[in-house]
């Protein structure tokens, strides 16, 4: 029986697994397919994680995480879990792909969201070296240059005001020609004289070389558009990794929102006693590294003392 | 007027303003009278902030916090603040104590909380050097060392059962015969074998030298006695640090629950528009500082959409 399973190997997981060894637990296992680190080791770049003032890449920012967060005691099992459920005597049943299990008295889940990709050329090839998902995180890397953002929802219309805050101008790039977001959302995007609306268009290609992105071309009413901006932000939704929480029958063993977000409380606690969400998953979620490993440890806490009352 | 105000320059104020600058606002200023860094520089070791693996004093963990956080364009201003109040439009008007005032769009308040001390002897000089007010933080440095606790209150005797997991042995000095604590907390803690109660007594003075502590003598019925433990952990109880959102009457302009602790939601808000609580001050706060860093992040971007949204 472990004392904490940790489902996700990103900063959520990591501090997690170093808070919850540190504090005493004996049995804690990260269960992570891949390498350690999550999504921030596609970064090209990161500079606004607090007490590391060099901007590095991802990679290397996350570089120290897995032997300082392994040091206590954290062990890390290399394999998928398909899903959490729950035991009749309250506690959790771990199903890895291998089709073992196991048991544990708490779960930590923080497996994160995927940005969705729209799927044009180049989009893959330059994620991370001019295409992003996150305004808060790159936004800053086009000081005073022009932008391109794709989608028109509300999550893109507020990133497009945000990146005018900071960027000389912000092309905003939807297939339709109204928006779907909330009114007011809409008249905010519209009324600033940074954002340049680009409707019934959609991204055909970013180009570049290997310093990064150079350009993109729209397919518009009347043809290809070229836009020359270095920076390329791509807001048409996000999927929520939270298939380890589904029930063989699409329902959750824990509350979810419609957007697919595990609900919380400050405490991280899910409507599960024992059962911890963290991270880019959970609901209102920043999507900062800083937030994910404060989560970590704010979980952590509070599966010791489930798990010291459990016992 | 400012964009945001921050009062407070612990790692909650500092990377409430790293992202607020970073993320396109021009007029923030972070209110702290002394030096930057918070509480955690009273600390001789932390080695749980993730990214930062070299156990490190919190007076050099913190000591690059400052420049990165600034190099965006926040302001520090050293004033101690007073009071901020409401003004009759919606915006705040910080109250600085050398009598003049500025005003904010935005307010994010940081202010940490304060952990009583016990008055024994030798407890400030030691304080950080084996005196300590964190489990969390400072519990594993002890790990199979005996320590004593002082207090007998709720969070006394879940930390005593916290360090038991970690610790060869616990002593728990409470000046009563009986715990006013929660009776399952209680039967918890006296169960625990590794704690030993030491009740009807209080701690008369701490001693060492240049390395730390080496023990502490205890007054009971029965005269002084000695305990030879290195750690001292006192939990008696916190000041929140919440006199900044006092009005003249002594109430508050926001809501704050019994303890003083700010209520706020999941983005740190309170139930004052504009105004976010974060770090040590706040409702349910773990009191550590990747979680202040964290809250800081998630402020930030929360003012960043209210101020854009006001303008």
């Amino acid at each position: 029986m472990l004392d904490v399973a940790i489902i996700g190997g990103g900063p959520a997981g990591l501090t997690a697994g170093l808070y919850a060894t540190r504090g005493g637990l004996k049995n804690v296992t990260m269960f992570e397919k891949g390498m350690p680190g999550g999504q921030i080791m596609n970064s090209s770049e990161i500079e606004n994680y607090p007490g590391i003032p060099e901007v590095k890449s991802g990679m290397d920012m996350m570089a120290t995480w897995p032997e300082q967060c392994q040091r206590f005691g954290l062990k890390h099992e290399m394999v998928n879990i398909g899903k959490v459920s729950v035991n009749e005597n309250g506690t959790f049943k771990i199903h890895k792909d291998d089709g073992t299990t196991e048991d544990a008295i708490s779960v930590i889940v923080g497996t994160g969201s995927t940005p969705k990709r729209a799927g044009f050329k180049g989009e893959n090839e330059f994620f991370g070296r001019g295409v992003s998902t996150c305004a808060t995180c790159d936004g800053f890397f086009y000081k005073n240059k022009e932008v391109t953002v794709i989608g028109g929802g509300d999550t893109a219309l507020e990133e497009a005001v945000y990146l005018a805050s900071i960027c000389s101008k912000v092309y905003l790039v939807h297939r339709r020609d109204s928006f779907r977001a909330a009114p007011s959302t809409v008249e905010r995007a519209e009324k600033n004289p940074k954002i340049e609306m680009v409707l019934n268009s959609s991204p055909d290609e970013v180009f570049g070389d290997a310093m990064g992105v150079q350009g993109i071309r729209i397919k518009t009413k009347d043809g290809i558009k070229q836009l020359d901006t270095t920076g390329v932000f791509v807001f048409i939704g996000n999927d929520v990794n939270n298939g380890v929480l589904k029930n063989d029958d699409g329902s959750f063993i824990c509350d979810v929102n419609e957007a697919g977000e595990v609900v919380v409380d400050l405490g991280m606690k899910t409507d599960v006693e024992g059962l911890f969400a963290t991270g880019d998953m959970r609901l209102s979620a920043p999507k900062q590294v800083v937030v994910a490993a404060g989560d970590g440890s704010t979980a952590a806490i509070g599966a010791i003392s489930y798990v010291m009352e459990k016992r």
